[in-house]
């Protein structure tokens, strides 16, 4: 028989840059019971988005970093959404790039990622902020 | 009891831009009676997308269009698929940029969407369109 | 009656380019007897991606390729992730900006995809390689 629960997940970031939740997903996915179904993470946020991400070397992160930096610079003359500071607009663009939501297959009880595949938060603004998830976890429990 | 609902959902766009459906898709899940689930929203198109973002002040979306259109000018000289005009070959571009396809957790029967935080439809061309989503509501009525 | 289905499926690529896999996809529809529901399908790596695109005119993918090795060049001087080639580092920007898991609404036992409108993976590596996809299913058969 199949089952939906919905959980809320939290995290608290502190400047630019990606923090892995694979763990605390798959955490849920234990906690709901299912075996077999599929798991979908929204970021309740507009300056914050989701990757998958290569989770072995951190120098791929810093270098996607590095790309997002010189494609969406801050202080760009166009920019006309700027009351909240210069990381303010980058960060919806940053979002939009990326996204906002992962559904991810559940197998055998585990979300179904790739060896060096890892689910991230990507933290578009510099000051510190605490990100809230919505989860839904959906399939067969037996 | 889980339940499975499939609906069709359309909006009229002009130009370029774009177009909240939150309340819209909210209507379906509304109309489903699930409480607890996910919807699925696809947009059944190669020259318009999906976007979830800031939904209070619309300078953030003026602003992300200006930088989608300097990212991908039209009449680039390399562009070979140029039949339909010069919004054409940027329209795919810009979809596979953003997104084809949302999932969003329901809870308490609404989308769990954060606080300015809205689904939009993203035209990419300058004519008049009609554009079709194919939306799927699964989850619990209890 | 809901059900929940996992599947595996693979592709052979030979180099960076799009492979379209929508049959292949549909016939794992078939095959799980769901009429409606939803599949969301997963690519386990970080140097290829999915995309839905235009899937009736090949120049739309030939200037899709061309403006992302504009975008994202080999070779770009910040680039520290470079141990496995040019292409190591440019495959995982690539596979951020386009995606690596697409949800689909089922209705009438098919993926409710538009009428040009195919699923690819997008291979971003320029050696052959096999991939895998992780495909969930749920949905009512009856």
């Amino acid at each position: 028989m199949l089952t939906a629960f919905s959980y809320e997940a939290s995290i608290c970031t502190h400047g630019i840059g990606t923090y892995e939740i694979t763990d605390q997903i798959n955490r849920l996915v234990v906690k709901s019971g299912v075996r077999t179904g599929v798991a979908t993470i929204l970021i309740q946020h507009t300056s914050a988005s989701l990757i998958l991400f290569e989770n072995a070397d951190p120098s791929a992160r810093a270098d996607l970093e590095h790309f997002l930096r010189r494609l969406v610079p801050e202080n760009s003359a166009y920019f006309t959404h700027t009351l909240e500071g210069p990381d303010d607009m980058p960060s919806h663009i940053r979002m939009v790039l990326t996204t906002s939501s992962e559904s991810i297959p559940i197998a055998e009880g585990k979300l179904q990622l790739g060896i060096w595949q890892g689910l991230f938060v990507y933290e578009h603004r510099h000051d510190p902020m605490q990100r809230t998830l919505s989860v839904s976890i959906i399939g067969e429990s037996g």
